[in-house]
């Protein structure tokens, strides 16, 4: 028995979509699909974003970019974000992959390695401090060509954050530099905080798999993960007895319990430990103890007797009743970090 | 440029062998290879582990079961641990499964389905509430065969945590029920908390894979997972700067940091932010900001300006001067959760 894992690729195309019309039609809505596309599956989840009408992928590097273009075929373009890596310089090649640059080295490795590629990409760091050249070092870009000079947002999923503004003036000024090459700005929440943000290009990523971009209002994507997982054992505590990996929670009263096949190896953080909730037929029931590896208890106290399930019975772990940005709530993480842990031990079903 | 996971199989079998040869010749120790082997590749461990000796093996599920025996071929008694999957009595029959019956339910569908089947294994519950049988429905059992009796230590990383010495007393009063059946109590810890804790035999897991099970004392077992990840860019801050989503870090003065391809999507769990530490040439190096899906920011100010790493260097996340367990601590989890979240993007080596 088995947890059941759906991946909405409709939903995805839509979400795609709804951003793509958002931006409008003098901006290309790209798509990211790095770290397996988020958990879920690059080979699906690439396909139907292309079917959608995604042209323009990002991952993170060279490996994946390299599977990327085999389950794309010839024709979409696809950029790697962590830089560029000369001794693959004949694998860019092969595979008409475009490296973002993130520093003058890379930009120097390019030039001694890439003559036969096509332009690159260059990312600006303008104020994330994280990948992307500094603004002070644009100077020495002169006579470089660039196919998209590109930022990213640190704060962006935070409305009001003044990090905002003041990365898209830095941006604005970058801009100047390079008066004919494609801008690119926003990830998901960039996109949807201001249409000045822009440019030429977007680069949603967790708002195509159904997290909230907007997270101060209702979620305005369409769910697209769904996961239900087996009770195995339906048990009655005793008043006085605790449960779990170092007995951390202690029963008052006799309870109720199911045991469910569902643990940190298959993405439910041990951090939901005495924190989280699964649903069943849409009733809360609050996980009581330590998250083991594969086994999760829950609380049953919540079900009226004539509804209580069986052994075999699916619980929610996200659907109708409770979002991946919910359960992330739950564990002190976002959900991004729910979708890329979601594990290899589901059973994984994409619906169209 | 991708980081470099190596699993040391030497360094297992010598783990399994350290710990057969604790509990000597009247006891088996079995291994415990469930969650793809603790996340380290089932089909390399479980064979090297073969290799060491070892004819027992408990997985979760019987997806895992079936997996492992087309790895491991006939001989190994394979159990699985999460109950008797009625809908798949046939592979418990083709594939020679021994399901761990862990309630009354699980033995009436035994009793339906399994009539051609080797006997069963018995996990009672002498505590833990999670999986097993309750002691009060013994009385219920008489009648049935089995092939093994065992249960589960809620406590045994805690030395002196009364639950060991609690739930060994109800263990072996379980254990007159069936006076010629095999008999097993004992996981990781538990088999070096007591002797008497041994039985017919031992079940470890993480010990085996180098984590502590003495966290009290120094870790008596050989370390067998090693990490490094590679610098993608070096930058400098000017004083007052943030880095990272959410701009969670400031810094007073400039700074010097190393951008590492490592972020959650790859195991280097979300919680470590502004939290963990890599390190350099033995020098350690804390995260600043946010660890990101793909990248994670560390602080060099420590290393010596002639010592400083340029891209392409690779810091170690888990080796010379930090555990798995050192790692999981800051995190604020354990090191089995490192271990199963260590994700796909790193290039695995196996050492014999």
């Amino acid at each position: 028995m088995r947890g059941r894992l759906s991946i909405d690729l409709g939903a995805l195309a839509r979400n795609y979509r709804t951003i793509q019309n958002m931006v409008g039609e003098n901006c290309t809505a790209a798509a990211v699909v790095k770290a397996d596309g988020y958990g879920l599956g690059v080979a699906a989840v690439a396909k139907a974003l292309k079917g959608a009408g995604a042209q323009d992928f990002f991952v993170a590097n060279l490996d994946e970019a390299a599977a990327l273009r085999g389950i794309l075929g010839e024709g979409p373009v696809i950029y790697t974000l962590n830089g560029f890596d000369a001794r693959g310089a004949h694998v860019y090649q092969s595979e008409q992959i475009i490296p973002v640059l993130n520093s003058l080295e890379d930009v120097q490795d390019f030039g001694a390695h890439g003559q036969d590629l096509p332009a690159p990409a260059l990312h600006i760091d303008t104020g994330m401090n994280r990948l992307g050249i500094r603004m002070d070092r644009l100077d020495a870009l002169q006579g470089h060509d660039f196919s998209l000079v590109m930022s990213h947002f640190a704060c962006a999923d935070e409305k009001d954050h003044s990090m905002n503004a003041a990365q898209f003036e830095v941006f604005q000024a970058a801009a100047k530099h390079f008066p004919r090459t494609k801008k690119s700005l926003a990830n998901s929440s960039g996109a949807f905080r201001s249409n000045a943000y822009h440019f030429d290009m977007v680069r949603p990523g967790m708002c195509l798999y159904g997290l909230n971009p907007k997270p101060e209002t209702e979620n305005p994507m369409e769910a697209v993960v769904s996961l239900s997982v087996p009770i195995l054992q339906i048990r009655d505590t005793a008043p006085g007895e605790t449960c779990g990996y170092n007995a951390t929670y202690r029963f008052k009263n006799k309870t109720r319990l199911a045991v469910v096949a569902l643990g940190y190896a298959d993405g439910f953080l041990r951090s939901l430990s005495n924190g989280g909730v699964l649903y069943w037929q849409g009733i809360p029931c609050p996980v009581r103890g330590r998250v083991s590896m594969d086994l999760t208890i829950v609380d049953l106290s919540a079900v009226a007797e004539r509804a209580l399930p069986t052994p075999g019975g699916m619980m929610e772990v996200i659907g109708m009743h409770q979002s991946a940005d919910d359960l992330a709530r739950d564990a002190g993480t976002i959900g991004y970090e729910i979708l890329t842990s979601l594990g290899a031990r589901h059973l994984r079903r994409y619906i169209d």
